[in-house]
């Protein structure tokens, strides 16, 4: 049994990766941590795990995480990261980070839109943890960058699509719509229900942390330099995430190059599901699980091609795919403790 | 007092017609029909509005409809308007017909996506109510077909920036996102509170019949033939609809352009509001009411211009630009009856 | 035209004051003030109100206030009111007190389950704001304590019960549900989206501070010594309460003494409608109104009486029944201001 | 491995039902039918199962049935599990019935609020499957009438403490609050979106079909004749169901009287929780769970005891009570494949 700790247990990205690692048949979790409320029983703070889970919050004390755990999921906001991993690093943990911290290649573009990097000498030894992407990689490193949910989203449909060459990589738009979990379990009169409730908005018009992220990973893929319009969206619902991409088609491409692009690629990948033609992915078909939907349809009077993917933003856009990566860096099997069936509604 | 009637006054559209008209200062509402509550009294199928609305629903016989109403809204489905139309206008009433029967100008593009057309002789003589744009020839005619909810909700923020010649026509796309009152009362699945809570996803990517009426519309506007990539969502709420439409801009537009082409076009049109600098429109802020909010951005790294439009489905999306167009038609004051003040949540 | 001022702007009932007041055909809406907003643009903190409500919000300044506006109404938190309110009354302004500090006829109480009352002396000259039952004696005040919602929801259906001595007053059990806007604009856990959306819990249990202000106004009523179970629940929408309320029948009470009863009592109050047989109240019903909808039905297997009531917490049990205050204290109709027609959904 | 069917698979109570046996460790889900969707995948008909659920729906066809399944899940309407059940029990198998049919043990009360009972002969065998009280019953038998949601979040509470005898038997209501899908998938105006979003509404008040169901438990394990008023409301939430459940407290009867009793009655009962003081249940927190949380509070000034039970109304309230009873018939541990660790959210 390999024993693991979640830092910042008690967001919702925490919570999640509590809930995916008590019933992971492989690992014991054997400590939590809760700046806010340290000392108290984690099943005070979610009742619903109580006499799922035993386990008391406890503060950040590195030696002490060190002792009982030997992978090490870190559920808090960036900046916090980059000071607190160097040191897990250096006693051989395992450390899979789900803020934007290790998430860049380069350095400059994380100061761009977050702060100056503080432990960029071990950025270079982290993996952007993609997993159907990253899988040789993912296997081989001890530092994750867990991808954004945005990202994920985004960057699964267009991967293969742009490794292939068949759109055009100047026309490429991503209309993504999320879940107010997404916005994490902090007080912002931005997730208050009456404010919420009835709503949809779009904001951080094509200036959201997770564009830089994106096009990062679509130009190292397709080695080209790519620059992406993103704009998310926020939707009154409590889990999902949908994109609706647009693209314009290579000249000659048809929609069966598209799909059998897609199918191919995805063959071997258990949480990418590939809809039928006709069968679009609907944010509720995903609740729950660590699945990605993607569909697509061709819009021939415009030469474009609509893609449009869904997971859930907290399991495959967070803390589902954090265990994934765990699953392949333990060389375990990559659905352990990640395949419970999904609800009909 | 002018006497106006709706035909077909319970599905949502013709109850939100009810609503408006009962309380307009100009009309009276003397006459409504409903082929499924005939006989029974409006408020025993709508119970929000005992007091405020007192009449029965009646069976759809035409010389008893011209006889009480000088203004007749008719609120059926497609197909049947085209039927009873001619026969109320034949008798010199006035018609704001809100399904799609009297929206087009080419009747060939009507068939593609409706049924053959049995009344195309009184088509010519039909005006397409979007009230901002078409505001002297709505005074003129007897004949409104009143726009779709999507159509006004891209064409809107849409019109001005193609008659200045701003944007690249052949890259406009739509990704419009509507509430469930938009799918009407019918029982179907995809209304059922289960499967739609928790949802989001899109449906008739590219091939909904709204996609032809703002094509017609767009081309007339600006004299080229525009096509657009249209593709719906379904969100879990009851009322609203967002419009996030994508276009590159032509060389050389700025934000100022944008800025001036829209408040300049809409500054006499009191329910146009153009979002200030970094303000963008949300669903919430045009709940119940006639409103169109129109925000936009810039997206200069990718030369392209993101627009948002909000409108409430129900409202400006149908019944109440219907009004709209009534006051416009009888010389009234655009605003009569449509002027509530919005509920702050 | 009476100038009127709001204190406490921005949170959702004074809000909801802006909406209804602005459209007030026999008032200006002079001054709001704000702590928190003050300084800024009315719309800027609700863009729904743009274009109608043109007011920037102010500092609290008695002078600046009493100099503006002939009636005054309170939305504060509990207890800067009873600070506030006497230097109002002094310069012989109108006052409608939103929150608790002028509802309680028994300081001793009010200090019970608030703080020590420090103008106990100009409580005695506040009356209960219950606009159906106090009528009379809100005509002739200058100082009204505007009732709680949940008092609102169950003193209409039982006071008229008690009056005519139809149940028993030792059985009475109010069970109260109410949408989140009644926990105001703070930002709580509780209201946070994710934390309500399909979630319903009882709070407060039979110690809910609107239980003292139930059963002192029962008992006046009654002139008997109520107490009641009283248990509000939060549930997940934005507007509406309902509260179900039990009591046995005494002896040889029929469905006709309880329906006379309600009947003709409210039989000259336009906002309180009683079903007819079989049909019961509806929060979707009574949204964005100041109706309180009342139905009943007996339980005569258990000898007990049914009462349900809804209202829109915010309109009749907030700001619409201060408004319906403000009308009576002013002689105009009771209704002036508040008979919009309400949405079918 | 014991193999096993769902007839009726296509309903939310059936869907449910092919969720958790799909994953279920000692058991093969082999066969699934669906009248309406007979010849299509279950996945076609649930996407989110695609991948978990391989299975084609099929026409009920007995001899098919009884061939391919052990044990037979009938999730069917009431009446025609009457009609169906005999002939599937003459061929040895095992049956848990979810409708009604088998539910009671007084034939004429079931004919009073449902039809003639065209199997009294088999209904005799038959247990109520109300898992932590007739635990030894069902063990034995091979005929299950599964309870209804709303009698289990009833009964489940009120059962320790009347057969300790700690309330009065004449005091006791039930106000119960429902999520949609207890209202199954068909379509209704009552399951539209638009007609249950931000709506509360009481139903069948005092004369749901369940009040027969809890009375005649109760009135069997408390050995006496037993009426409770019971009003169930509808919600706008997909899933949960809370019941507020209020009876006079017999004399002297203290706070850990009941909470002594509530705990040694079920401390042999994984699904039962018991909330410690001054916490009470919330229907997000069972949500996808087997759990029933059972909470409560003396109301002393009244001497009244508010009891609150919370469950999701397809797990515990069906489909997860009928697997809970499989297990215990097949000798299995009384939680296998039911013990999903909750989500925070």
């Amino acid at each position: 049994m390999t024993r693991v700790g979640v830092v910042g247990a008690t967001g919702y990205a925490g919570a999640e990766l509590v809930r995916i690692l008590s019933a992971h048949p492989d690992v014991e979790l054997t400590v939590i941590t809760s700046r806010q409320y340290s000392g108290e029983m984690f099943d005070s703070i979610y009742p619903s795990m109580t006499g799922s889970v035993k386990l008391t919050c406890e503060e950040f004390v590195p030696d002490h995480i060190c002792e009982k755990a030997d992978v090490i999921f870190m559920a808090l906001p960036h900046k916090l990261p980059m000071e607190l991993v160097p040191g897990l690093i250096k006693k051989g943990k395992k450390v899979i980070d789900l803020s934007a911290d290790f998430r860049f290649r380069d350095v400059a573009k994380y100061e761009a839109y977050y702060q100056p990097h503080t432990a960029s000498d071990i950025l270079e030894r982290s993996v952007y943890g993609l997993c159907e992407i990253y899988h040789e990689k993912i296997k081989k490193t001890s530092l994750i960058g867990n991808p954004g949910c945005y990202p994920t989203s985004v960057l699964l449909p267009l991967i293969p699509l742009l490794k292939n060459k068949l759109i055009d990589i100047h026309t490429i738009i991503a209309d993504s719509k999320s879940g107010v979990s997404g916005a994490g379990r902090s007080l912002l009169l931005t997730t208050h229900f009456c404010e919420v409730n009835e709503s949809l908005k779009a904001y951080k018009i094509a200036e959201h942390r997770h564009n830089p992220e994106m096009e990062e990973i679509l130009s190292l893929e397709s080695k080209k330099d790519i620059k992406i319009s993103f704009i998310p969206h926020l939707v009154p619902m409590t889990r999902g995430m949908l994109s609706t991409i647009y693209a314009d088609l290579l000249k000659g491409v048809s929609y069966e190059d598209i799909q059998n692009c897609l199918s191919s690629f995805y063959s071997g990948s258990p949480f990418i599901r590939i809809c039928s033609e006709g069968m679009f992915p609907d944010t509720l078909h995903v609740r729950g699980t660590n699945y990605c939907d993607i569909g697509f349809k061709l819009d021939l009077r415009n030469n474009r091609l609509i893609l449009i993917s869904a997971i859930d933003n907290l399991v495959k856009g967070a803390a589902g795919q954090a265990v994934q990566n765990m699953n392949i860096m333990l060389g375990l099997n990559e659905t352990n403790g990640l395949m419970n069936v999904p609800f009909p509604v």
